[in-house]
């Protein structure tokens, strides 16, 4: 008896041009477009076996091995209904394929980072979902149709149907059939962007950002002008930046962008706050190595950004990622050692970290170790992949593998 | 030989509506008109003793007895001679007085609290420094008048000129002459808004606000927003809360604005931060302390508000401080003992503090002793206070007194 199953992971997408506010929260349309980089799923990535069965009784998913309620009317359960909508389409256009779409689905996800770590685990998981889901159905869908459904799952998740660059469209229709994804640029147009994770120790559970960018959007009176005016300016000029290679624009953006997210945050009543005194010093950090490189250089060297969470993700030319992490490590001492994925240290390790010649050291304090918990060193990455049968998720019972 | 001296006492003043930004850096013009509670002279001031005598030299000024170099052209320069300008037209008027406008001046001035606990001691000298050469001149001129002076020594200085609550209205002319404080209403309107204020220790030295205030106008998107559409309304909403006495809107208004001045400061490339974790901490702590109030009693129970630094100003109806007081202990522990100036807690002092009943203790952890560096617990005060001879700071020769 044929077995319906197929594997894809995708890629962890981290926005340039935020995304925060919602102007449909079912559908999950947004107030403004938005951009990011995805990155690379060598090093992030979520991956998911889906299996269609006729001998399964319900739909079910698991994730990291624990299986998740996919509750009626919720986002699991819209993005499973719509893809088999697709998928019937597609039957009735090609009446000799098997009926799938009639069929109950079994799905096994997993993260190759621990969710914890707040890296918008539900961006790659929805993605992967999504693909894993079209390539089990084998369908003609193009990847902008596809961000579509991924959308519904989780906004963001739209983003990480590409490699590359990747805008999300927010539309005007009301039933977001033009609110999806589009590729700015491939991964191979500028595959020289390098990004840092500074993963940030937080005692202080944050606000979650579903129920956060809704206060943003009730309360906040300036984030009808960053929605009107500021973000369609900008999502032209790093559209543009892009295209060009041009880092210095991009960077200038990308870090205005972030301070602007988390100014309407904190123009949010009560006021909603992501980054901490670490979070800080890491900007009064770049910002001082930017100040150091356009005085020898004319250039900027890194560009920072923070999601609806403490960490830093630093966009750098693949040039200046060893100086960087030098840097950090300086001012933020490492508990565990750096993985160096691309090799830049050698066996000797990071060390103790260095700054600059004729860095301002007084720009922040050194803080503790384990201050910034982690490092994770990634690049600018491809879209989901569809994997070999061996790297399937759900074993021969339809149940995840141990 | 006549002594021509006198001696005034002038307040600190906290804004409830935040000024943030120059159109005119020279005369400073504000971006945007605001609003501010005048805080208890019994509990925090600065005194000025100015006298004029032919025998004198130069102008000279001494602060906290350390002499300060009047430059020419400078802030200090330009209220002076101002002053003396006035002092001109009156004697002019009068013929029959001495001619003090040509006598150089000499003045002492001394804060009874510390420059570096953040307390907007300018406002406070500026204030002391033009109501004292007002009485030592016997000028017949308003607090108003006095204020347009005031507010080129230091923007918020005008607003010390009176007593109460009080707005600086922007003006709208090239020269500055419609930009001034007025009354919205003295001290007896509402005499029961105490104020606590919790000084934040901080090991970073944060961006002064003459040269922070005009990067965000030059480089803030949201400030035009803000300074068009935000505050024209707030001023007529919170003036309005205040002649009623609603402290509901008083305080909203106040935790909305406070939250926005961070929210600009943050926009501004690169970004500036005046809040720290104990700052946000605090923020958490009376947003609890509010959710349970309004639960309980439909109403909110205090305003906390931080200007250009990481100390908090905590507004609220007096038979709330004593329980504010305990919350803010139990979580910010003392190292020094809290003064009491209105005899809340008898001999036996604060304590370990506490929480009220129904308090989510979650919202923020404890912090080490010491966070929060002190207490100082005062009131809505009147303006400046011409003194007595025997609290002159200068001595018979003309110097400060040691």
């Amino acid at each position: 008896m044929a077995v319906y199953q197929a594997t894809t992971s995708a890629p962890v997408n981290i926005a340039v041009i935020k995304y925060w506010g919602k102007r449909d929260t079912k559908l999950i349309l947004p107030t403004n477009s938005s951009l990011s980089v995805t990155l690379d799923q060598d090093h992030l990535r979520s991956t998911t076996t889906s299996r269609a069965d006729p001998s399964f009784e319900k739909d079910r998913l698991w994730l990291n091995g624990e299986e998740e309620e996919i509750k009626e009317g919720g986002r699991l359960a819209t993005c499973i209904k719509e893809m088999k909508g697709l998928r019937r389409e597609f039957e009735e256009k090609n009446p000799s394929e098997p009926k799938l779409s009639s069929y109950f689905v079994h799905i096994s996800s997993r993260n190759n980072f621990p969710t914890a770590a707040g890296l918008a685990s539900s961006a790659a998981g929805f993605a992967a979902l999504v693909s894993s889901l079209a390539a089990l159905y084998k369908l003609p869908a193009s990847a902008s149709e596809l961000s579509r459904i991924a959308r519904q799952g989780s906004g963001s998740a739209c983003r990480s149907l590409f490699g590359g660059y990747v805008a999300w469209e927010q539309g005007s229709k009301p039933d977001g059939s033009d609110s999806f994804a589009v590729e700015i640029a491939p991964q191979s147009h500028w595959p020289d962007m390098h990004a840092l994770i500074c993963v940030v120790s937080d005692d202080k559970k944050g606000t979650s950002s579903t129920s956060g960018m809704q206060r943003t959007v009730e309360t906040s009176p300036l984030l009808q002008h960053r929605i009107k005016e500021v973000v369609p300016a900008r999502m032209a000029a790093i559209s543009k930046a892009i295209l060009a290679k041009d880092f210095d624009t991009f960077a200038e953006i990308t870090m205005q962008d972030s301070n602007q997210f988390h100014a309407v945050a904190l123009d949010t009543y009560p006021p909603i706050f992501y980054m901490n005194d670490v979070s800080r010093a890491i900007v009064a950090v770049i910002t001082e190595y930017n100040r150091i490189a356009k005085e020898k250089t004319g250039h900027l060297k890194a560009a920072y950004t923070y999601d609806a969470g403490p960490n830093a993700v630093i966009y750098t030319p693949k040039e200046n990622v060893k100086e960087i992490i030098e840097l950090i490590v300086k001012y933020f001492p490492q508990a565990n050692t750096f993985s160096d994925p691309f090799g830049l240290f050698g066996a000797q390790g990071v060390g103790a970290g260095a700054v600059p010649e004729g860095f301002n050291t007084a720009v922040a304090k050194a803080f503790p170790a384990g201050s910034v918990k982690g490092l994770i060193h990634t690049k600018v990455g491809d879209g989901p992949r569809v994997l070999d049968a061996s790297e399937a998720l759900l074993g021969p019972d339809g149940l995840p593998k141990a």
